[in-house]
């Protein structure tokens, strides 16, 4: 992080407002960028800067190359009491999951789960902000996202698996949510994003360079080298459980299926996700599972656990609700030529 | 393996009914022997040693203790549309999901989805028996259990998780589905117990002793020492899930509840089990999915992946099914004598 730059700190709502104004600028409708910028804001709230503004010019850049549409309105068919198909006419995944997720809720309420399976979208953001808000309503919520073929199955030597995350959060009794958000891949790509942006030499395990030899070199993982799965034959097969979920499932592209040359610009892939919903209070009450949460958790301090998933982010949300969102003056001054500029700015 | 033993060769069904008459022998219903002859015998037909008849010591001895009972009837409650309870009522997994599996696929059917909680339940075997079968019924399973406490989590200094596994099946077009079952634990416990017992060293990496130092020693991890979880953050995070979805929203017992210390011999823990059930019929047609899972597969053979999970249960299976099941005469011997007295034999 460029600390040594002049920082300058906004409220989410400035934030929210001048992502919104860049959305609209760029050919989104409405809807779409309230969405999204509200999605973006989060991240950068949160801390979560692989997934917060960072992203902005992959988001321009991808809707002028024609990819995706930033105004496709998506198409939510109620298929049974406990599963929703969602056709994201290849827009963003966000606006797509948001409108299934009234009827989603209700019929985990009634049906006790309910499972949401969306194709055709482009995924570009942070997955842990497509299931915390489920948690926040008493659902108990899993997601996985398949992306582009990045990561060298275990026993391959080719990429064909996205980094497929999984995210998931539960209700808590008092507190927000437990969530957690991992890559299957040993480290995120936006996180290698970042370390080639920042000069800095990634850990061994976690790539492979265009020759399929190891490498620490983010700019080699990245440019015709890939990446290798979390904890070897295991996190490999659970990128495949969630190519089978994300993409056979829902009718959504394949990782490897991909292929966006015919778009110069174009970085969002277009893939498939899977949404799975619990109500916890089936089993009994709402607040008798969360009290057995806070029970495991307790346990989990008491054991020397200080950290749990997703407090780094609730931390940094309540610092950022107190101070503001600090964010570089240059960064700021990008953001806010993106949003006057209707053509695509060079930064 | 003791390869240089004497080794007899028998039918799956042999195996079957000589597993059933110990089980009989030492206490439970006939339902109760029947259904985990059948799955402690396809595990050992599918050269899954550490939950073939490896298990039988401690089936025999657990039920002696008196901390089971082999003669459990569950009770299945139809909850909602895509939601089961079962009560196992202190009686093992495998006949409470097989009392509710009927349910629980017509459910899946109908709504598309559909989760079974099981509480009150020990589970002994291996977890993926309980995921294949709904996959050749055209059904894609997840299912996760949890244990005892034997992993520490990342950052914590004391066990609080089972070795809590996750299993996963789909079904795919012309083939045996496609099966996996891992530990969320760096090593299974059924496999650091076969080390002990063969004397062997388990990598750098896979647990600790007593005195929480790193150790190969299978002897000092299970006397005292504990498990770490596989891939760092990551696999904790996952058995913090499934310590979640298999007890908390079960009604089950945390792995770090579950206490034996009145039960001497005990070994099978009493905790839960979520499986949660999706259609995929329901997303177009199950041919046009199972195709897709084809395609898939295909590409991770075309990108050098020659072994896929469960590959090498199928090659045993089709070994065993030609040639019989091997095992040594000693370990033949043995069952038999389980067979006939019904007293605990001392072994």
């Amino acid at each position: 992080m460029n600390t040594h730059r002049e920082r300058q700190t906004v409220s989410f709502e400035q934030l929210e407002a001048l992502l919104r104004d860049i959305f609209l600028a760029h050919g989104t409708s409405t809807n779409v960028a309230a969405i999204l910028a509200r999605n973006c804001a989060s991240a950068e709230r949160d801390a979560a800067h692989s997934h917060g503004v960072f992203r902005i010019p992959g988001y321009v850049s991808t809707l002028h190359s024609g990819w995706v549409d930033g105004r496709a309105v998506p198409l939510v068919e109620d298929v049974a009491a406990a599963f929703i198909q969602v056709d994201a006419r290849n827009g963003f995944a966000q606006p797509a999951l948001a409108a299934a997720a009234p009827l989603a809720v209700a019929k985990t309420r009634d049906a006790g789960s309910c499972v949401v399976g969306i194709h055709g979208s482009h995924h570009f953001g942070a997955l842990w902000l497509d299931v915390e808000p489920f948690a926040e309503q008493g659902l108990v919520a899993l997601s996985v996202v398949n992306s582009m073929a990045v990561v060298v199955p275990h026993g391959a030597t080719k990429p064909v698996f996205g980094t497929n995350p999984m995210a998931f959060a539960t209700p808590r009794d008092g507190h927000l949510p437990l969530v957690f958000d991992q890559a299957t891949s040993a480290m995120a790509h936006g996180d290698i994003k970042i370390a080639a942006r920042e000069g800095r030499l990634v850990p061994d395990g976690i790539g492979v360079a265009r020759n399929g030899q190891p490498t620490r070199d983010p700019k080699a993982i990245l440019e015709g080298g890939a990446l290798l799965p979390f904890g070897g034959h295991k996190g490999s097969s659970l990128a495949l459980m969630i190519e089978i979920l994300a993409a056979a499932l829902t009718g959504g592209r394949f990782s490897f299926e991909v292929d966006w040359s015919a778009h110069p610009g174009a970085q969002t892939p277009c893939t498939g996700q899977c949404v799975i919903l619990i109500d916890p209070a089936k089993a009994g009450s709402l607040l008798g599972f969360t009290q057995r949460v806070e029970r495991l958790i307790a346990t989990l301090h008491d054991a020397g656990q200080d950290r749990l998933p997703g407090d780094r982010r609730h931390a940094a949300r309540a610092r950022a609700a107190r101070e503001g969102i600090a964010l570089d003056t240059h960064t700021w001054n990008e953001l806010n030529a993106y949003a006057e500029a209707p053509g695509r700015p060079t930064s």
